[in-house]
Parts: C-alpha cells; sequence; structure tokens
C-alpha cells in the first residue's frame, strides 16, 4: 500500500509549495529571479487587471463573436483586444528584438498599395478579364515596366474586351475599375484580399474546420507572389524598409534581425529593368537604415533604436548545386557587408518542401568555407513548423541543432523530443516563437493550446516574433489612420505579447521581462553592441515599470 | 564562433542517427525494445498501409468533408476511418484494460432508448408542450414511477394541451409524437439527441470555431442528466452493466476499471421507489459480472475477460463534509466488496469545480482511516483536465500526486510541468489518455495537435481509454444492426488506437502493444491475476500479429 507522508496538513501545504516552485525552477522567470519593488507591485497590478478584464470585458458579448475568451483567435478577437486596458499598457512596453519576420511580409499592405499608386512605372495584369464572377478567384500580377513599355491609357481591367495578360498602369487600372465591382475602392479591396489573410476570410478560409495546413499555406503562399511584384522594385524597396525600421520602433521593438529572400537573382530598378543584383541591395539597406536612424536621432529618439541586420535565406526546393553557390553569394556579401549580414537560412512550407538532411552535406562545406575564410555567418534555421511527429518536418530539429543552429525558427514541435528540449536548453538555443502565425497556419486553434507555456516552464529562452505581420492583418487601419504616430497602429509584437500573458497564469509581468531580455541576448550583436543595447532596454523597462506603479 | 564537428558526412549521419535513438530512448517502445521477428514483419506492413492509405483514401474528396486528413476530428472523419484497411487490422488488435470509462456513459444510446420501452414503469416529462418550435431546446426528464402513480394514457407530449411536468409512459408518448414532427422516429432522435454529442452537431456545435470548453461541457452535462434517468433503475441497470461488458469485451477489452458516481444515494428499484442503496447496487454489479462471465466461458471465450472493478467516484461540488461521509461510505463498501473496489476519485469539469486542494485535508485523513483499518483504496484522480498553465485545474496535477495518485485522469496539461512528468515517469503514475474525448470537449481541434506523443516520447506510462463513448457518439448504428455480433459495432478504443497510430510517424505497431501491455500493467489487479491477465492478453496479441502477417 503506498500512500503519501505527511505529519499534518500544514505539513503537506509546506510540501505542496516547494513542488510547485521546484516544477517552476527552469523558467527564465522563475522564483529565484531579481525582481524589484517597483517590478512586483506593477506585476500584481497586472495580474489582477487580467483577473478582472476575464469577468468584465471578455466576460460579456461581443458583435460578431459569440462566445470570447481571453487568448482567442487572433484575427476574430483583435477588436475586443483593442478594448482591453492589458493592451493599452502593454503597448508602451519596450518588446526588445525582432529577431524572426521575413522582410516580404512586415509592411501594412494598404501601405505597400499606397506606394504602388505612386509609381508609373508599376503596372497591373490579369489572367482573365475581371468581372464579379471572375474577382474573387483572380490575382493581380504586379511588376515595373521600362518606360517604352508604358501601356496606353485605354486598356482597363474591368472591361470584358480586355486581352488577358495586358500590363496596365497601376494607379489606371485602379481609376478604370469598373462601378459596379466598387470602382477605385472595389481595386483596393480585390489587391489588398490579394495581399493578406484578412479578418472576413478568418471566417470562411483560415478558421474553418476542415482546413489544414496545407490549404492555408496555398492561400499564404499566394500573397507573397502577389506583393513582390511591388515590393522589389528599388523606388518602393526603400521606401518600404524605411516603413519596416519605422513600424518596428513604433511597435517597441529597438533592434531588428531580419530575414530577406535572396533567390531571385535581381530586383527591378528605377528603369523598369529586373537588373538590380544583391550587393546593391544592400547598399539600399544599409544606406537606408543609416537615413532612419540620423531621423530619430534628429526626433531626440536615438535610443529607441540600435540598428538592423540581414539574415540570408534561400528556399528549400533549390538543388544542392543551387545551394552551393547561394553560399558563395551569401560570403561575398559578408565580405562586403560584414556588418549586415547576421545568418544564413533556408526558408518555404517544412511539410512539403526538402528536408534539411537533403542539403546537410552542403551546408557542412558551407561551414568550412567559412572557417577557411575566418568569417561567421552562423545558421539560424526553420525547423519543426509542423504538426507532424517523425516527420521530415519534425526530425528538421535534429538537423538544426547538429547543423549548430544558433536559433530555431518556429521548432513548434520541439516539445515532443525530451533530448532536443535538454540539448536546446544546455546550448542556450533560442526559439523564435511566432505564437499568432501558428494560429492562422493552423497549428494552433488558439493561443490556449500553444505549446508556448512548455518551452517556457522548461526554461528554454523563447523571443516572441511576428513572422509575417502584413499577411495577417496589421489592424486593418485605414490610410488615414496610418499616417498618425500612434503606438496602436501596428501592434504586432503587442498583441503577442499580450496574448502570451492571457494565455497563462503562471506568466506575468517578469517572464515578459525575460522575453524581451532573451531576444536582445540571443541577437547576433557584437558583446559591446549587445551590452549597449540591453542597457538602454533596462532604462526603458524601468520607465515603463514606473508608468504602470504610477 | 560555434562551429559543428564532423569528420565527413558519414560521421554526420551516424551522429545523426545516434541523436534520433537518443531522443527516443524514453519511448516504452524504445530502440531497445524486444521485438519479434512476426512483429517486426506486422510493423512494417502496418506503417506501409499507413502510407498508402494516406495518399489514397485520405487523399481523395469525400461527400460532406472537404479536406479530410488522416487524426482529423473523429465524429466528421470517422465514415472515411471506416473505409480504410488499418482500421479493419485494428478491430482485431486485443486493447487491454479499459482504465477510465464513466459508466453511466458507457452504453449506446439507441440500446439505452430501447431498454427503456421495455420498461412500462419509466416515463417522461417535459417542461412545455413539445412543438416544432420548442422541440430543439426541451429536454426529456425520465423516471421510474410506482405503479399507483401510471398515468392515463390520453396525454401526449406533443399535444398542446399538455400541461408542463406530466409523467407520460415513454412507450406511450413514443406512440403519441406528433408525426408532423415525425412520430415515433422523431421521438427517438430527439431522445437519443438529447443523450449525445451527435455529428450533425459535431459541424454547428462541437467543432464549430468559437465553442470554448465550458460551452461544450453544458451540452455534455445535459446529456448525463437525461440518460440518468433512464440507467439508474433496476431492471435497466443490470441490462445496462451487461451490455457494457459486452460491448467492451466485442471493443478487444479484457479487463475494465470503471468509475461510477456514487453522489445520490439511491436508484430507482422495480417498484419505482427511489431506495436501492449502494451495497444493491455493487451486488447487482457482482451478479451481472458473474453472470457474464459465465455466459462468456459457455461460448468458450473465457479467456476474452479477465473482469471488471469499479473505481468509487463523487462529485467536485460538494462539501468537506459531504467527502468526509461519503469517504465512509467507499470504505464500507471496500469491506463488504475488497474485489470490486478499485480507487477512489472526484469527478465533474475541473474548470469550474472545486479544486483537489479544497478536498485535500479530507482526502489525506480517508488514506489514514484506511491504513488504521488496513485496508487500500488508492486515489486514482482527474487532474489537469484543462487549457490552463497554473490555473486551479492544472494546478489539481501537483494535489493529485502529492496525494499518491495511482494513475492521472486525463492529465491533458501535465506536459507543461518538467518535473511533474519526471515524478510520474520515476513514480511509474500511468496517464488515462481520452484522445477523442478532448477533441470534442474542444482541448484539441484535431489528434495532430494533441499532446500525446510528448507523453510517449517521454517514457510516461499510457493507457487508451473511451471515457464517455456513449455521449461521443457510437458509430450511430441501427437496432438492427446492434443486434449483429460484429466487432465494428462498438470501435471505441479501435477507433482510438487508430487514431494514435495515424497521427505520429514515431508510432507504429510496438507502441500500441506498449500501449495495450501498460494498461493492464497499471491496473489494480492483484499480482497473480495481473500475470494471468498479461498472460492471457500475450496469448492474443502474438496470434493478432500472426494474423497481419499472413
Amino acid at each position: 500500500m503506498s500512500s503519501p507522508k505527511f505529519a499534518d496538513f500544514a505539513h503537506y501545504k509546506q510540501e505542496r509549495a516547494a513542488l510547485i516552485n521546484h516544477d517552476r525552477s527552469l523558467r527564465r522567470d522563475n522564483p529565484e529571479s531579481k525582481v524589484s519593488p517597483s517590478e512586483a507591485k506593477a506585476d500584481a497590478i497586472i495580474r489582477q487587471l487580467r483577473l478582472s478584464e476575464n469577468n468584465s470585458v471578455w466576460a460579456t458579448e461581443h458583435e460578431g463573436v459569440p462566445h470570447p475568451f481571453p487568448g482567442m483567435e487572433f484575427l476574430t478577437g483583435r477588436n475586443i483586444i483593442l478594448k482591453t486596458k492589458l493592451f493599452e499598457i502593454l503597448a508602451k512596453m519596450p518588446k526588445g528584438a525582432l529577431l524572426h519576420a521575413h522582410l516580404d511580409a512586415t509592411v501594412n499592405a494598404e501601405f505597400v498599395l499606397k506606394l504602388a499608386l505612386e509609381q508609373p512605372a508599376l503596372h497591373v495584369r490579369t489572367a482573365e478579364p475581371i468581372s464579379a464572377v471572375t474577382l474573387s478567384g483572380l490575382l493581380p500580377e504586379f511588376r515595373a515596366l521600362p518606360k517604352e513599355l508604358f501601356t496606353n491609357s485605354e486598356i482597363t481591367l474591368t472591361d470584358p474586351s480586355y486581352i488577358p495578360g495586358t500590363w496596365v498602369s497601376v494607379k489606371k487600372a485602379r481609376d478604370t475599375f469598373d462601378s459596379a465591382l466598387g470602382g477605385p475602392d472595389g481595386f483596393d479591396k480585390w489587391v489588398i484580399g490579394a495581399m493578406t489573410i484578412n479578418p472576413s476570410e478568418g471566417q470562411s478560409i483560415t478558421y474553418q474546420t476542415h482546413n489544414t495546413v496545407n490549404k492555408i499555406w496555398e492561400k499564404f503562399t499566394s500573397t507573397f507572389t502577389v506583393s513582390t511584384g511591388i515590393i522589389r522594385f528599388v523606388p518602393i524597396w526603400e521606401k518600404y524598409i524605411y516603413e519596416f525600421f519605422r513600424s518596428s520602433v513604433e511597435d517597441g521593438v529597438s533592434y531588428v534581425e531580419v530575414r530577406i529572400n535572396f533567390h531571385p537573382k535581381y530586383m527591378f530598378g528605377e528603369d523598369g529593368q529586373e537588373n538590380v543584383p544583391h550587393r546593391v541591395w544592400l547598399q539600399i539597406f544599409d544606406a537606408t537604415l543609416n537615413r532612419f536612424k540620423a531621423d530619430l536621432k534628429q526626433q531626440g529618439r536615438a535610443d529607441e533604436f540600435i540598428g538592423a541586420r540581414i539574415i540570408y535565406s534561400t528556399l528549400r526546393y533549390i538543388s544542392v548545386e543551387d545551394l552551393d553557390s547561394t553560399c558563395e553569394d551569401c560570403i561575398t556579401l559578408k565580405q562586403e557587408f560584414p556588418h549586415l549580414i547576421a545568418g544564413f537560412d533556408l526558408v518555404g512550407p517544412e511539410n512539403v518542401l526538402k528536408p534539411l538532411i537533403y542539403y546537410a552535406e552542403s551546408l557542412l562545406r558551407f561551414r568550412e568555407r567559412q572557417k577557411e575564410l575566418g568569417i561567421d555567418i552562423p545558421f539560424i534555421l526553420h525547423a519543426g513548423e509542423t504538426l507532424g511527429d517523425g516527420t521530415e518536418a519534425d526530425v528538421n530539429l535534429y538537423d538544426a541543432i547538429l547543423l549548430g543552429t544558433l536559433r530555431i525558427g518556429h521548432g513548434f514541435s520541439l516539445v515532443k523530443h525530451p533530448k532536443l528540449m535538454e540539448m536546446c536548453r544546455e546550448r542556450n538555443i533560442l526559439i523564435e516563437v511566432c505564437p499568432i502565425s501558428y494560429e492562422i497556419l493552423r497549428l494552433t486553434s488558439s493561443m490556449l493550446m500553444h505549446p508556448l507555456p512548455i518551452l517556457m516552464n522548461n526554461g528554454l529562452p523563447v523571443a516572441l516574433c511576428s513572422d509575417d505581420p502584413a499577411m495577417f492583418g496589421n489592424m486593418g487601419l485605414s490610410f488615414d489612420f496610418y499616417q498618425v504616430n500612434d503606438p496602436l497602429h501596428s501592434p504586432i509584437l503587442l498583441t503577442y505579447f499580450l496574448q502570451v500573458l492571457v494565455a497563462s497564469e503562471v506568466t506575468g509581468l517578469i517572464a515578459l521581462r525575460e522575453l524581451a531580455r532573451d531576444s536582445l541576448l540571443h541577437s547576433t550583436l557584437e558583446d559591446t553592441e549587445k551590452q549597449r543595447a540591453i542597457a538602454a532596454w533596462e532604462k526603458r523597462w524601468e520607465d515603463f515599470v514606473e508608468s504602470i506603479v504610477s
């Protein structure tokens, strides 16, 4: 007969408290963490507010949202989230570094369309004339044309006589969009719909029971195809990058490491020719970064942004030979721009593309080459972005770790692997977690089903990341709002921190602090820069804590 | 510069294989497990079949199921599951013990209604006359009446003049059910709908995005309220228990430990009086068990069923004083029926009822009392059946383990707790996992999101259990089919094993073997009985393996 041994109930309660502490001892905000008196007070305020809003804001019915709950599907719940005081408070939180975002999907689609409309060189075409019947199924294809190919002004996409594939200037296409299809507003709605997974689709496409991970990836991939036609054009690219930095800073981010897809060899230049090579992309990136920092400095906000670096990325369907030459390209760029190239990754839907083992030998050669040349381009690999257990996408985790990855992009299935969890904790491999991305890509149904608490309770370093915020709905604000310098207008990371906070009773303000600090600690910044970044963040954190308390 | 060190690619692949093996070394079917040549062959056949059916049965569209996938929502996918060869094969698998099921929810609702119609004493009433408008919202209330209260034959539930609350004999109510509402068939549909969460509700209630765990629990609780009015009547209870044993054996189960709710002090006797005490319940259970075993023996199938025991359960809303007297009742029953009382539990929705800590002091006293009396009624507690992290329902896990629970009912949130995972593995605490229950109660959206692989990869002993199969849809077979002695007619555990198999590439036949064996190993059977049960199961397992190979 096995039986618990306790002297009395007080003894039981003492053992219980000890067990709970022991179970939480691996957490980055473990019971031994240093907490200032102000932080303790602010944490209590946040916890009390969470509890009271669970019973007020979340306990009432809201239009179009039958049974709301904290941590519910982001696209459906975001208008309720906006009503909470927690949201308002977290808006001011300094978020640290943004370590996982794909540049082509970081800027609000409405803003991108606005940029497109300013460029006479940008044209659009479709595979059929647009009608009420074809509208929802047709995707716009954008590209810049050289001046001599600018088209005659008489053509319109919605004319039944439109010859499929004929280029029309974007502005013209918008101005002449059939009024029966909404006119210019209808055009905007159509283009933005093709570039985003928006809330109304939230009901029909994203959140429908039968939609699988692969089905939503199809829609997701098509949004990239549409928007890159606009973005990868030098006059727009500069403005796009600037806006990415600007909105990141507004979101409380002080440093970014952004993934750029270098698979296309060229982008379009101002002359409409597709001939601008990678090194010019980086020159523009560098110049824009410097311009942005100078502008911030002029506003007396230099401390809000340390800088930005690039994770060189290619796609997981290329051949091994192509990977070899891609790695050489990456090395060449690193040699010219050592301060910009932060790491290397291979991206794309893991469930359907090639596994890392396919590329492993080439990737090992890549590291050898770096050693010979005395340079360091660490792997920062996507792995385990899957529901599978033992599938190729899941098994990518073993390869990422064996290849020496500095961090893991997503690592959604990592929690299934006891040994790998231990290795990540011991080797200090940070997991780049993108909560809302997994929900929209149907890996989880809500924050409550998310494995994040497992990672946190096991003491793995985690950073919250936005992944592809432009595709996932950038709060749907209009152009007008967008001009206003309002911290609520691009609250991507803000929302993530909020969702993480409401999905766990263990998580409080100190856990959010560790998430933000870990993002800076696990960046590729050099030691001195890193210390400076952390010191600046700590100063802002103290101010933030004081603002809650007062 | 950190960098992986491998002599060559062969070395890399060798290290990779070793890491994968190491990561899986905790599993019950770890790479060191004993596997016979026949088992290896059968495992390969099963894996090949899973792969080929993923690309055939699951890759085509099926009526009413837009994007099917293996491991999809059970209620929607079950007609596709039935078409697979894997299903046909697993039908013959000996499943071991059924360790987690609530007796009141174990027998097909159509069968229960059929039993009710045979009993003149059973009556039904509603809170309003039934009309096309009120039908879907009204619940039937059943109870046995003493002969002197049998009602006049002129009353019918669907008559607008029906006086709310008037008892009508069940048979009469069925016969006179308004033909505009479907007549007798409409009556059956209404009653069965009130006793089950059925597939059509699967679309609207169970699987709708906004349905939360608490919302579906409301429906779930109401199904119990309706069916207990029929079941807790001696002439039906006997037949009900017999059917539970029979269908368990048909499902490949050779031993059961069933939870019975002893919160009501009495059930209804044949005379329509609510005066049959707990000890008579157990006498009936015992007699029925012996009768069933004798019948099996007569059919030469004695080895298919070892027996059944009861986990005494009460509800998590009673007061501490009531718990004290409940524990005394449990002790009295254990003293009279030592072979029947296997353990003790408190049940009900953990997210809304009282936490274990509320009862902990009383539960410790209960164990002390047992020690004094020289008896052993181990706790087999529900805990962690929740999406929460650090919520009361989640924290129940600490109490269950500290109180010395023999197994954990559900333990859905256990995977969030590194220390508790370790304790369960070291103390050999088995987790009673009910895969489809969590999906229907909205803890997971599909088998692919289920934490089961985390438990298995961490080496925790797990048994697959049916929980409340009657409420979750018993394959919807008609009375006619139900009479046929067909192994497919109550394939609850069968389906569970199948779903577990298709949700992980790591899991194969050997993992299923360990799940089945663990269910017997972690039963409360005495050593000798346990050895006998395992030996009988092993013999059947060998036959099963041979049947796959040949």
